[in-house]
């Protein structure tokens, strides 16, 4: 698993790759640089696009009196992520990289590219653009905070939440991300998690449980007799876009962390990685298919589409080494745990609108052990379970605590009955469908 | 024309490339490789992507009370083609390839892909990696399921479409598709289907059509004394996205379909694919908004997207050779196609929900018969539509009937009424919209 | 700044390089001609995909009464533009250019694209193939089409439009783009416009605001007493997905006008445009977000929304020479502009339906004027800016005031009240969802 290792190595690799030093050869040949950085170029849009996936999937799941608020959540979380990520992220995560700028002297550095028309010479011929590889990095920053988006949503204000994405685009996300991407310790410590299903998915889903528990559930979720009351998305179509957009998003969230295409192996790799990703989400979609109909009676559509994400998010710690049986039995676990854990969070009373946290938390957790199964390390990779969720979930429940005690996090009663888009933005979403 | 042969002959030549007596030299250089596996990825996720085209076409062209269940037999069908093309399809197509596990003995083989970090000595550098193939092929067979799902909605019940997507995408159409693009007999008697007019569509289209006429028409679509009663879509925003998905997916559709990109010639014709498929599209396009302007005094909105999409239908057996202006002629003609064959369905009391069998099986006959006009074979495209048109046709009826006759296909006259979301799935897609 | 020359050359250099005489040597390396290619392809899919993007837009934006309108002109326009930039815009553009074939002798040309199977001897190994730049620059004529619709929505006649929409994109687009990118006058004159800031995007919004200075504004929009009254959008999640598809397509728009991805300096100057335009789009929301809550009490995401795609209007005529802060900056008073200019134009009674003139005519201005940030050329880009400006306007001027008086552009009152779907095409977009 030295694919693992590559991810952890990228701070030191291009550090050393970029010194004049060691600058390669300018007669090399420049291809698999190009190919690696085309790699994270194509990644970082299809992950880009991601963004829209949750946006839609979100949209289409809460009630349309809050879908606006959801949208305004959506795009406004990818912008700070971009600048959070940019001013601080970055850096945080990979210490040591060479494009730094020191915007404010040596105290407060913040993430420069290449000169424009870098000569071959001062590149790192044996990696990929920085501007590239800053890209890609930073759609899975902003992916971490859409994932909190949706659990939080139709009672959570809106400026607190953008607050929180800050903290956690800026600071959260960057300082576990480095323990394994950033080559600390936990990359050292064995861990494997190839995409990110703790690194990104967990971590988001960690956020996303703190919050729904300080947060609360939403009025009427749950009545005092301890009946469950489902409240149902008002744009399945909408939801549905929004799966088959991470889907596609996902090959390149996937595909792109092999981090190089310019070899034969590496290309090839990619290949492997993208059939995997595929038939893990195929497989989580059949799976959750086959046991709602056979465990209560009928097909449910949310659970096809969480099945499918859980596939999807079982397969990111590890889409390279399996054997497409392999990927299929993953991805259809994955979804096999949203159909029965999203009752589970029922039952505690935690109110995730979105089912977040048993496809993001819950499925990536279950796709960092199953790494074990091909290297064997069972101990790292609970090392890292544990710890990132720690850090995740205590630094997060301290953020959101302090942001419910100073500005209150949750709108009012009577607000929240009225639905956001009009007591928050005062703007509706589809205002000339609605009965209300 | 010999790109069409390049196709037949992929299964033939990926075994003798992968055999180990005839590999490379490792010191070749690995740039036509990476290029060409690269083409597959993308024009992998470019087909994949066609998947939500059509589920977004589809989910806007049926009424609001069937939506849920049309979103859900879309990604469920995607599923079900994923794990059935590795399972049984991939070897089906191509028997003779490389990459094959015995997983239980020599009688039953399913799809396996190279090792992880193939080296440069073991792949066949002259064509791409099998991951990447096999990702690229899958979505072929899988677009051609999502074809019959659009004729048969609003009356056909869950599992049984379900059923026949195991049969279609695990047997029919390999079958089919080997004859040409697994070297087999339509291929040595000279056929040319560049991308699949017949091979995808109209084999799509001839499913659906076997499933109506076994179906029948939905209640009320015609009146007992004859007249036509147009049931409208509940969302053609949803139906307009789907047609510019489709568009976008289609460049990878016949773009991958050179093949190879490891050269200037290859990568001069993928540019050429391009450029002649978006001139098809649009010229179905614009073709239908005349000609319903002109037949019928008022464009037609649903008319010009299915004009588009028999444009793309249309230059798909050959969006190589033509000009720019053969590409308008071809793909203009597909949108006339649609104009004029869509009452003529209706006076057989065909019912087809979405128009699938204009675009995609009568314009992909077109489409496939103009490919005589550069190969002069008109005997060898009018064998290969008669038998790939029979043969499928032929089995799915052998299918619909014996799902017909064991669990009946068709919902109750009362569920279909009351709408399928609620009779079969107990959800509803716009809870918070619809008038009923 | 080279790369602006560089686009400018490009017919002068298409051409020299063409030329048998000027052949390259057979033997040379085909990889950058590969690259370059592929970014093309790649460019032109991803600025395809805005023109979905467009639809969706100003579907969500206009009341559900004229959405099937929208959704016709946005799908004919792209139809049509594919079809005049073939007939007449690309030649008109790129005069000097070689894969010309005269099809009704000298007097009247239409572009073709290389033979199939070009041999390397006979390609331009420093630029890329005919087909794959038709392709591409096929979109932004498109694009520049797709900016009028949504300004003109809801009151104009579907085919007047359309006409407009001939003589735009098979004259007036191309002669001004030509002036520039086709190694023109202002080429010569030391104009930047990398991406096209002022000549697409400006040069849509001149179009845009002669149409609505002549058409008028919407019935009910300005009040007799001098209030302005705001007419709501009928679907946020579409006008939402619209934008991230722009935004997701402006990637292909910037990063495919380094126009060459073969060398380390270009590839990773693509990664620089990348990353810069999505700092200059996030700036923009973020901008957005914060100011209309500053100045109006509340977030308005429909500012947003329009805040990030002013943001990428704004980097697009230089998205490579800034650092990530000069894009922050860049985009952010692109978002700021939205915010104040929006109300400004309502103070003139010009009535912009969707925003498209602060968003492409104003920011595209502001974009435009800061390259002479980096270049110090302020003659160069007001005369740009101002010629540009001057053309388009007047002959969209002249082009809509003999619309208007031939055949009348606008629909009937009573047809406007009643809505364009209903009276112009008989077709509504949800029939079962609005309230009327």
């Amino acid at each position: 698993m030295t694919k693992f290792l590559k991810i952890g190595a990228v701070g030191a690799s291009a550090l050393l790759a970029a010194s004049p030093v060691l600058a390669q050869d300018a007669s090399a040949d420049p291809s698999p640089y190009i190919f690696t950085t085309l790699l994270f170029l194509m990644g970082g849009f299809l992950v880009f696009w991601m963004a829209a996936g949750f946006a839609m999937l979100e949209a289409g799941l809460v009630r349309s009196k809050n879908v606006t608020t959801q949208l305004t959540k959506n795009i406004a979380l990818f912008g700070i992520a971009s600048i959070m990520y940019w001013l601080v992220g970055f850096n945080l995560m990979y210490p040591g990289d060479w494009w730094i700028s020191g915007w404010l002297g040596p105290f407060f550095s913040i993430t420069s590219l290449e000169p424009v028309g870098l000569a071959a010479a001062d590149a790192s011929l044996d990696y990929a653009s920085a501007g590239s590889d800053f890209f890609f990095q930073l759609m899975f920053c902003a992916t971490t905070a859409s994932i909190v988006s949706g659990t939080l949503a139709e009672r959570i204000k809106l400026w607190p939440f953008l607050i929180f994405v800050i903290v956690l685009t800026g600071f959260i996300y960057p300082i576990e991300a480095s323990w394994q991407w950033g080559g600390g310790w936990l990359s050292e410590f064995g861990f494997s998690d190839f995409a990110g299903s703790t690194l990104v998915h967990a971590a988001g889903g960690f956020a996303a449980l703190a919050g729904a528990i300080i947060l609360g559930p939403r009025i009427g979720k749950y009545s005092a007799d301890g009946r469950v009351n489902p409240i149902m998305g008002s744009n399945l179509p909408l939801a549905t876009l929004g799966t088959f957009i991470l889907w596609l998003g996902w090959f390149g969230f996937n595909g792109g962390s092999q981090l190089a295409m310019g070899t034969v192996g590496d290309v090839t790799d990619v290949s492997r990685i993208f059939a995997n990703t595929n038939m893990a989400a195929a497989a989580g979609a059949v799976a959750a298919l086959i046991l709602t109909q056979v465990s209560y009676g009928k097909v449910d559509l949310t659970m096809v589409l969480n099945g499918a994400l859980a596939g999807l998010v079982s397969i990111t710690a590890e889409p390279l080494a399996p054997s497409l049986f392999g990927a299929l039995i993953t991805g259809a676990i994955g979804g096999a745990i949203v159909v029965y854990t999203v009752p589970l969070l029922d039952k505690l009373k935690i109110d995730d609108v979105v089912g977040a946290i048993p496809v993001h938390l819950i499925a990536g957790i279950w796709g960092t052990l199953a790494v074990a199964f091909y290297t064997g390390g069972w101990v790292a990779q609970i090392v890292g379970i544990v710890s990132i969720g720690a850090f995740v979930f205590i630094t997060s429940f301290i953020v959101w605590m302090i942001l419910k005690v100073t500005m209150g996090i949750r709108v009012g009663e009577e607000e929240e009955i009225m639905g956001l888009d009009a007591s928050e933005l005062g703007m509706e979403a589809y205002p000339e469908f609605t009965k209300g």
